[in-house]
């Protein structure tokens, strides 16, 4: 295969490759925006908020807001950039992913037309720069139990801000330990003495000579496992008054005479509706790890095309290290799941987009953006941490040295599999999803029944997609006929056993949860018992999905060395999928031993075949030459 | 079960139970024995040379040296000391065992009478700060390979040391940047214009005022990604000139002729004896590892039992993280594992101990010890890298903040998985011991006839240690007859499966082996070809083995109550084994789909029946309560 680096660069720059490449050439042309290590705290958060503040005069900046405000309104180009900026430093990604896509998205999304007059502009310049209080020290992943108050006080037509303990103070919040002037506050909304539930306000908490605001306290989190350059804080406030405008309305209000009014009656669904804001940051995340990983594979790649360690027997050269089967088997399975997951984050992104930043009306569409942002990021950051974990240890002490990066992104990265949604969590949630996405719609239908239409859809859709006839008579007798038959690298049958897994797993578990249920009531206990198959069944889902995404990669593609190139990559990413999960597929009859024995062979070759082409894979992500270590 | 942990406590400790208290009584009693975060590199690195100091008046640095130079010669209690300072900071222990293990370890080994007399108790006192100076750029794993030269001139009676080019720089040498006065350089020895292989000199880089050598070039590596306590730096050497002395000559001397001379003639044969300096640094690394794991177990159970998240239905607390069945299957066969690594590490400690610290006599005993070294560093140090990132996710945004120090462990050891050895290298020094272990004495034997005695001898050794009739018939028909009638949880069996498993993988790597080079006869294209089977060959050789110390450590027990406890520790060790195994088990028809369900389901019950026990089986690694985080 004699492939164009630059046709599959361009394939990997999708929809929004302008943007990428734009800002590329900002970067390669920015000194400012050239990675560091080692700084002091003090001095990283510094450079970090020069970096953010050249960013704001930046497209990359007003891609994100609506044009009205001066932005242009290009959520999926803002995310783009984001991405390619996560390359020069994760937390220049992170203090611009707080400043705009969470002070400033919630302010879009939860905010009326007076809040985005008055601030949006603001934040998107960083004149105004702001956080995002949600998570407190006793409530991370259940947002719905935070216990810091906003009571609305008629007489004087104000809200007071209360934090009744320690439990209940703000916690790891960016920008607030030195920059933040203005907190997007998550609190229980009190009026006529009644909850309303989760309602966010802002709060200013420092002047605009950073002067921190009476009666708000504030702490610094300090010295933390990576990310440095973001100065994350505490807050606790102390009956601090705001007045009315101050609370983020669109989905609740309060009249001046305190009356509450919501377009959403029922108060859990409200809630989730707010937390909608959280999509576009979690897939911000999932992408900005992605970059994380595909910079170190990039790095360790190159070092181990070059790097060379032990002579072979009858041999004048050492032998380069990529030579080693081992080698291969360490980075190029990684590199194949990156394509995957790459192409998978473009749909997300793209479909984000076209949904209008996850504020879609379509309600079935918003839920199921939700479902899938959360089960990318969880799937997609645990990748990229074991990714660059590898990557480390294949550049040996070279790896371990700050100015070879690959610490540092693996630092930086580690909080990414619990921020924005902690990745158990957020997988249980797509669990969820799956099970109840349909209850609404079939009212009566018991668990069982509902989980098997709802698998019915998945591989129906699956299905109407490969338009594959033979998949149609695997799935009428449910386990292929003549295993031997089949050809393991047929990507329709890699479809089918995906699909196949997704739809048994979430079966079994709904069928074993009315069973406990039946049994003994308790709804926790029932839970508990079945939590590592919930578990399984969402990872199965994001892993079908996926694939999915990276098929249509494949089709998209016309050039035909790029094409095979593609379907080799793919073909490694599902044999080492199947290697790790062999069991699974042997236990539940969808692989015989001598297959599942094939599988392995497979990943064999597969590395072999395509490790002439390693250098180019990588070279494809078009990371900024200034970007990568020297050495 | 009601379990003393005092009990358990006095179990973990064995047979350096003494060292281990007084150590952990001397970190209760010492200010500067305190764990410290984000602090600059030239503040750390100060901070841990004074603790190093401090070490070096204490009983843990007379323990490693000999008697007659104001040691203690007591290799095992100094390992169990060097294992609990590890607590303090991984940086100290790095300091430490470069100080003491590698520079002082050798002097001693490699050296003679005079060496010992003049260094050694400066060495011990830290009054002559020394380095080991292996490593280069260009070579790291290879180290028959490394350039730097020792030519030796008759005439001046002297030895050239001489570094051709920056690949032969050294490099991520501790105790270089900033100060070590001493190196012990290893070189190739050119005498009478002949190479003799790598030997070890010992050149000074610095004068006692702490300047540089004239001649020597040092170089600091600068910010690392953990360890940052230690000053790792690189030596060039240009024509610098030390004594005849200097050579450390025990297994190769030049006389003042320049004639060489050696009690070991076969040159790759003196290479792998002077390496055997190697063993006890590898043991101190798996040792320390293992204190990490301990020590981040203890603070992510500790915070997993009282932190709560979630109020389940119809209750009116919040779940206890800990309760909830993924977090048990995160943490707790984890724990177990370490217990098993635990009981391993101690026996090899034992072991090096009762052999003069690996400077057996008995070749066989010696070589047996670096294999098992070898093997028990590579699975213990990825088990630590492992669960300390499991740990960290499990405190969620609380394991992030460098206080609570998770980030800084999962930081410092991450490098333990390369230096002293990386560990795919070690695993391939493991499978190549054990194809070849036998060689010599078999003469002419074939490789897979070899291979096999070498395995049957393997198996004859399980049988004979736990004296199982039930086993002895299972091997004779190689496939238990009757799955069904046997208990999963059937210790023996688990030993037998184990067992089995290594003869196996050993047999059928030889097995392609031998016909790969009989086909095509190139050696490394065969090796390469079956480089994974090799590995996993090498794996289950030493998981094998530390399930033997862990059923010898039960039998040693003599409380009911604990060995109950362990008992079911023991099993979760087992499942979880099994369960990450499983597929290879069920391809080679030793466990059936059934069965392989079974032991998932079992893993799940042993987590619900340890939950209770699992502050105390933290509790009884003694960890020093100033050592864990308040929060």
């Amino acid at each position: 295969m004699a492939v164009e680096v630059g046709e599959l660069r361009s394939l990997l720059n999708g929809r929004w490759g302008g943007i990428r490449e734009e800002v590329r050439a900002q970067i390669a042309a920015s000194p400012l925006l050239r990675p560091v290590h080692g700084l002091p705290v003090e001095e990283h958060r510094a450079r970090v908020l020069e970096q953010a503040r050249m960013v704001s005069q930046t497209r990359s900046a007003r891609l994100f807001f609506p044009r009205e405000f001066g932005g242009e309104g290009d959520m999926g180009g803002a995310l783009s950039a984001f991405e390619t900026l996560a390359l020069v430093d994760l937390s220049l990604l992170v203090k611009v992913g707080v400043q705009y896509g969470l002070f400033g998205g919630v302010i879009r999304r939860l905010g009326t037309r007076r809040h985005h007059e008055r601030y949006l502009r603001a934040a998107m310049t960083m004149e105004l720069p702001g956080c995002f209080a949600m998570t407190e020290t006793g409530h991370g992943s259940d947002v719905q139990s935070i216990r810091t108050t906003a009571t609305y006080d008629p007489q004087r037509q104000e809200f007071v801000i209360h934090t009744p303990d320690d439990d209940a103070r703000k916690d790891y919040i960016g920008n607030v330990a030195r920059d933040g002037r203005l907190a997007a506050v998550f609190a229980q909304l009190i009026t006529g003495g009644e909850r309303r539930g989760v309602h966010v306000l802002l709060v200013p908490i420092r002047d605009e000579r950073g002067r921190p605001c009476s009666s708000v306290r504030i702490e610094d989190c300090g010295h933390k496992g990576g990310l440095n350059g973001v100065d994350n804080g505490r807050l606790w406030f102390d009956q601090v008054r705001v007045p009315r405008e101050a609370l983020l309305d669109r989905f609740g209000s309060v009249a001046p005479d305190g009356t509450y009014s919501s377009p959403i009656a029922n108060e859990t669904r409200r809630f989730f509706t707010m937390l909608g804001t959280l999509v576009s940051g979690r897939v911000s995340v999932a992408g900005a790890g992605l970059s994380a990983a595909k910079l170190a594979l990039a790095i360790a790649i190159r070092y181990g095309s070059t790097r060379r360690q032990f002579r072979a027997p009858g041999r004048d050269e050492e032998v380069i290290l990529l030579d080693y089967l081992q080698h291969q088997r360490r980075l190029l399975p990684a590199l194949a799941t990156t394509y995957a997951l790459h192409f998978a984050q473009e749909a997300l992104v793209g479909s984000l987009h076209d949904a209008g930043d996850g504020d879609s009306p379509d309600e079935a569409e918003q839920r199921r953006l939700e479902t899938q942002a959360a089960g990318l990021k969880a799937i997609s950051t645990w990748h990229s941490t074991q990714t660059i974990q590898t990557c480390r240890e294949a550049c040996g002490g070279a790896g371990y040295l700050s100015v070879n990066r690959l610490t540092e992104l693996r630092a930086d990265t580690d909080i990414f599999t619990t921020f924005e949604g902690d990745n158990t969590v957020l997988l249980q949630l797509v669990a969820k999803g799956l099970l109840t996405n349909f209850r609404d719609e079939f009212g009566s239908m018991d668990t069982v029944a509902m989980v098997r239409y709802v698998a019915d859809q998945v591989v129906g859709a699956v299905l109407e997609r490969t338009a594959a006839r033979s998949l149609a008579q695997w799935i009428a007798d449910a386990i292929p006929r003549s295993e031997e038959g089949t050809n393991l690298l047929d990507r329709e049958y890699h479809a089918y056993l995906l699909a196949w897994r997704e739809k048994h797993v979430l079966e079994a578990a709904a069928r074993r949860l009315q069973k406990l249920m039946a049994n003994d009531g308790d709804a926790f206990s029932a839970f508990n018992a079945v939590q590592d198959h919930l578990l399984l069944a969402a990872r199965a889902h994001v892993e079908r999905v996926v694939l999915e995404h990276f098929m249509a990669a494949i089709d998209r593609c016309d050039d035909a060395e790029v094409k095979a190139l593609l379907n080799k990559v793919c073909d490694l990413h599902v044999m080492a999928l199947l290697e790790r999960d062999r069991a699974w597929f042997m236990e539940h009859g969808q692989l015989s031993a001598a297959r599942a024995k094939a599988v392995i062979t497979n990943v064999n070759r597969l590395c072999r075949e395509l490790r002439p082409h390693a250098q180019q894979l990588v070279d494809a992500f078009g990371i900024p030459e200034v970007l990568l270590p020297v050495s």
